[in-house]
């Protein structure tokens, strides 16, 4: 049995002989008694198992160390001691597997850094429990709004041989021995010889390869890793996360903002209605007021500026600036903070210049402005970024001319404008901004399992 | 509103006028009137609109074009052609997106391989609509079965240091630019100056990165992309597919059998519950009597049987092999078909000779085999395969000395063993495997939206 089981009706356990299996978070004693908090990973908080001196093993259970994996024997009883309604009573333990004394994960606080260095450890203290199982149940919350609102899951290809995202972002791959490549006769690698016959990589999104797919479906999201080269050693980057990428035919703008705001909420209220234990130690330990803050994002309705207007406000605010913001240039950090601080909540960032977005995003009528939104939320900044598609053949391949992309690999792209092509948009939500959003941890190496970050690929 | 919406509840809207976006698959028509297949690609079954020689625009939707997008307004009636219960009388088409007379997908049979050409196209066939809509449903079917039994989704990385699988089948991932590539005094490519500081590699597996998960939250899964450099052309093989990877600690052999056997049927019945019209289709046209098939499995006990009486089974049979069955070597193709028909269904094979399987797998007390069980499918061959793990510390080392394994690079790995180690078990399933299961589609690539395979790279 799970001890999630075993909490989630407990009242039917009462005065029940059951079998546990798990790990032992701490052991206290005293002559008489002593009591063990008891986890086997599936429950957020510990159950108090209490084993008295009239057990003939009391001397040995007395010395089961932090760590040790153990099956237990005994029968639930209300507990009248406070911090819980019931406790184990126990008749026998078997330690399955020992723990020793130099055992890294004591019951004391350690410091993120010092658990950053045991990995693989980490997952078995309160706050990493807490953080990777919002992880797993937020991804959860993902599926079940896209799958239960008609949408197909596509699973974009990692590997590409266009590197029409532009290159330096993407990692190269091969099965070449580095110290042995093959050359052609103009003394350059020849890729030829490699697995594909061509050079490969990694693509950093698999937008393109969606909209093929919602030109079929209508409705479709990828959920999976995304790996980029970006060598940046800041909190919120990291070499490989997870992102997930709705796009949708017949949606403009306006459309995608209320599918991203729908899909955020419905998201937010999962894993708090699925995670209460866990949101009340974000709330008590990471950050202050998250749950209520989360709340009021439910019984909102975003805010929704363009960027003109955005450029206007920032430019009125009586703040001595980093960066002077202006009409044609992107947001800095500390402007989404300080648009997101005067909304006070979630804000959506529309119509931005074409100039610092991407190809085939939608030309306003203005010549000027691409439909492009960014969404800035308190205290992680910009969580999703979307666009209506350029959907007009011509627009399209004069942006590509314009941008330098090579249309000649694209042909598939551009034919979905001659194809049955509609109006349609889409929109990029990074995983792990989600969940330091969700939990309120700050650094992204602390809400992935392993993180790969510059310099950093240990495990 | 989406046409699934509108099948859903068909009785609702009868009489209704609506307006519905989506694409032609067909137009056909005479001098008074006119049928368009009308699909907006989130239901299978396509929506008969009629138009009528009143229409002022007759003539030109007479002339839509196969392929094109459009925006149709009319009203729902019964229908009184055979083949559907209802239909849209046409009240206005606007077209949104024009095709050309020479779109390639036309009202036709094309081949799977010409298909396969322009697969970016291919979700818009009857066939390949039903498998990527399948294989996104069966997706959501694994997640809900791990997710509503405990089971915490692990995101396994990507991007690995160790290349402890053994680097000849993974890929290798660089930042540099190979005709450049920074050397170290001894004439070495010197990766150091890479973004990891060290060589990296794709893995091949999240097993072991899963078991550090499962010593935290006694019950995981990943659910990501794979890939591996394996130089094999055949219908079964790819280089970049997606694996589901359980593990659960406090788990044998005979439960981890246990959890794949229910994991497969619910997903069985998930898929046949949510995907009715795709499962008809594939029984008529894919795999003539695959329903019952899959219904069989799900009223059957899968047979549980060791390697050894599977051997000594097939040196029984009166068959002429191709590959004579040994006691101590494993289980050809035409080994495993004979297996599953013999048993006429499902069948786990149990207790494999240590020297053909994983080093981490638990050597059983006959000191010759080893704890693994792959899963044999009629069809399908092998579809998992799985093992209890070695938890004797020193068992593993062992191991790891005698088949050359890094033990210094997967300290963290053996450490699991000392820090509250436990019996637990796991196995793999690869994705694409149970999706040709399910449809009775034979070539891997006919399942992958994009497949990637040796000399193959496209899109």
């Amino acid at each position: 049995m799970d001890v999630k089981d075993l909490f989630d009706n407990i009242k039917n356990y009462e005065n029940k002989n059951i079998i546990l299996e798990g790990w032992v978070r701490n052991n206290r004693n005293q002559s008489n008694f002593g009591f063990i908090d008891f986890n086997d990973g599936t429950y957020f908080k510990s159950l108090q198992l209490v084993y008295e001196k009239e057990l003939k093993d009391f001397d040995s259970i007395s010395k089961i160390r932090v760590g040790s994996a153990i099956r237990v024997t005994g029968k639930l009883v209300k507990s009248e001691g406070s911090g819980q309604t019931h406790e184990l009573k126990v008749e026998s333990i078997e330690v399955l597997g020992d723990s020793p004394e130099d055992y890294p994960i004591q019951p004391k606080r350690h410091t993120r850094e010092f658990l950053r260095e045991v990995a693989y450890l980490r997952p078995r203290t309160n706050l990493f429990n807490a953080v990777f199982r919002v992880r797993s149940v937020a991804a959860q919350a993902i599926h079940e709004y896209f799958q239960s609102h008609n949408y197909v899951y596509f699973h974009s290809p990692i590997i590409t041989g266009a590197d029409c995202e532009g290159s330096d972002q993407m990692f190269k791959i091969t099965t070449f021995d580095f110290d042995n490549l093959p050359k052609n006769d103009k003394g350059k690698v020849d890729f030829k010889e490699d697995l594909f016959g061509k050079k490969a990589y990694i693509t950093g999104s698999g937008q393109l390869h969606g909209e093929t797919f919602a030109m079929a479906y209508k409705k479709i999201y990828t959920f999976g890793p995304t790996m980029r080269t970006e060598n940046s050693n800041t909190k919120t980057h990291a070499n490989e996360f997870w992102m997930i990428e709705p796009e949708v035919a017949f949606c403009d703008l306006n459309g995608i903002m209320n599918i991203e705001e729908e899909m955020l909420k419905f998201v937010i209220k999962y894993v708090m209605d699925k995670c209460p234990l866990e949101m009340d130690f974000f709330d008590s330990f990471v950050e202050k007021g998250i749950k209520d803050k989360l709340n009021k994002v439910l019984n909102s309705e975003f805010v929704r500026i363009t960027h003109h207007d955005a450029i206007e406000l920032l430019k009125k605010a009586e703040v001595e600036w980093e960066f002077e913001p202006e009409y044609g240039e992107d947001i800095a950090k500390e402007h989404e903070k300080y648009i997101t601080e005067h909304f006070n909540g979630p804000v959506f960032i529309t119509d931005w210049p074409k100039d610092i977005k991407a190809y085939y995003m939608k030309l306003n009528d203005d010549g000027k402005t691409v439909a492009a939104v960014d969404l800035e939320v308190p205290g992680a900044g910009e969580l999703m970024g979307g666009s209506q598609r350029e959907d007009d053949y011509d627009k399209l391949i004069k942006r590509m001319d314009e941008m330098g992309v090579d249309k000649d690999k694209l042909e598939w792209y551009t034919n979905l404008r001659r194809f049955g092509g509609c109006y349609h948009s889409g929109f990029g939500l990074g995983f792990e901004r989600l969940i330091m959003y969700l939990t309120g941890v700050e650094n992204i190496r602390d809400v992935i399992p392993y993180p790969r970050t510059p310099n950093n690929c240990d495990y």
